[in-house]
């Protein structure tokens, strides 16, 4: 359970937010640096010890996702929505009235293909979005299959991604999504969630709201 | 085309390849620092001094994929194996007779559920594998359909993947492959790979080798 103030959390945003955005953009700057050998191993020496004066107190695990008393939950090392982690573009996540949406940019650190956004990665984007449908709509679940369908080449830049439920039956929720670009709809998913024994067992033991999604 | 000499290629591997995987244990270390907030300050403004050096001499646009002469392409910007990618664990995929196959760690940038990794990311490595397979069987393409089925949780740590050509028909090749944990096959996946128009016209009007795979 997470224990932070309302006050600790947002003092926490405000630092570690900024930081993982310069990361973000370290990683970006890795892939397409043009500098000498000399500039790229002093960089390398420079990175090296910030990693060892950071790592001095830290976890020993992963971030995980940390629940709050309130139904929210903090999954800021999450590889797609984590404040925390470098590797997410990050997405943010909107809820309305038919499901999820987000608008985000992708650049060199997530190519497939010349210029393109790989398709692995429209995978990853779009499973979390059909997983945070599922949870908002109130039926969350863990990923059982994906099916991913590619209309056209998805160009590097800014893009935007729907999901929403398609339906649901006990603890089982189908839901489906969109990533679209400047030239509409690049690819479609549809997956199935299920909320896993552990989680339902829990859930049924506690008076805790039910988390808004898993992954 | 890429034309690096040999020696040229493997002086540049030599001085990006600990450069970019600095820039993973940097990432790694900033989801799971518990370092006080003058530290990580201290940290952000260090890092985006070393960027800012980095960007003075840097490609306009994303890294691309280098097509060599010999046939072999350099995807080092590519978001799962590539070489200067730190979003990219990276995979280093071997082929065999009957495909090809790859033994990686996730560690805490790669999570989804807690402890696990994140559905999409399966996804997004195996993908990338069975874009592999169709490639290194002389069937090269883009993803056009990838039907990801989750048989266990994922736990983030040692993994390995395959992927093999299941049958192809002309410009068409389905692959298929899976992700292994400690406990056996986690995540199955089946993948429909079509090499697009604008390189079967580019093949057809020259004698390059076809390229290994696309994404």
């Amino acid at each position: 359970m997470d224990d932070a103030s309302l006050e600790g959390l947002e003092a926490e945003r405000a630092l570690y937010g900024p930081f993982t955005q310069a990361v973000r953009d370290l990683v970006d700057t890795a892939i397409r640096t043009q500098a000498g050998p000399e500039e790229v191993r002093r960089a390398q020496a420079e990175v090296e010890a910030i990693t060892a004066r950071l790592r001095e107190e830290g976890l020993t695990g992963p971030y995980g996702v940390r629940f709050r008393q309130d139904g929210f939950s903090r999954a800021w090392g999450n590889a797609v929505v984590g404040l925390r982690n470098a590797v997410a573009p990050p997405l943010v996540v909107e809820t309305g009235e038919r499901g999820v949406h987000a608008t985000f940019h992708l650049g060199a650190a997530y190519e497939g293909p010349p210029g393109s956004v790989h398709g692995g990665v429209s995978a990853l984007v779009l499973d979390q979005m059909l997983g945070q449908a599922a949870g908002a709509g109130g039926k969350p679940g863990m990923t059982a299959t994906l099916t991913v369908t590619y209309k056209q080449r998805t160009p590097l830049g800014d893009l935007s991604a729907s999901a929403w439920i398609d339906r649901s039956e006990g603890h089982k929720t189908w839901a489906r999504g969109e990533l679209v670009g400047p030239d509409g709809v690049c690819v479609e998913a549809e997956g199935l969630f299920i909320l896993p024994r552990w989680a339902r067992e829990r859930l049924a033991q506690s008076d805790e709201p039910a988390p808004r999604f898993f992954e």
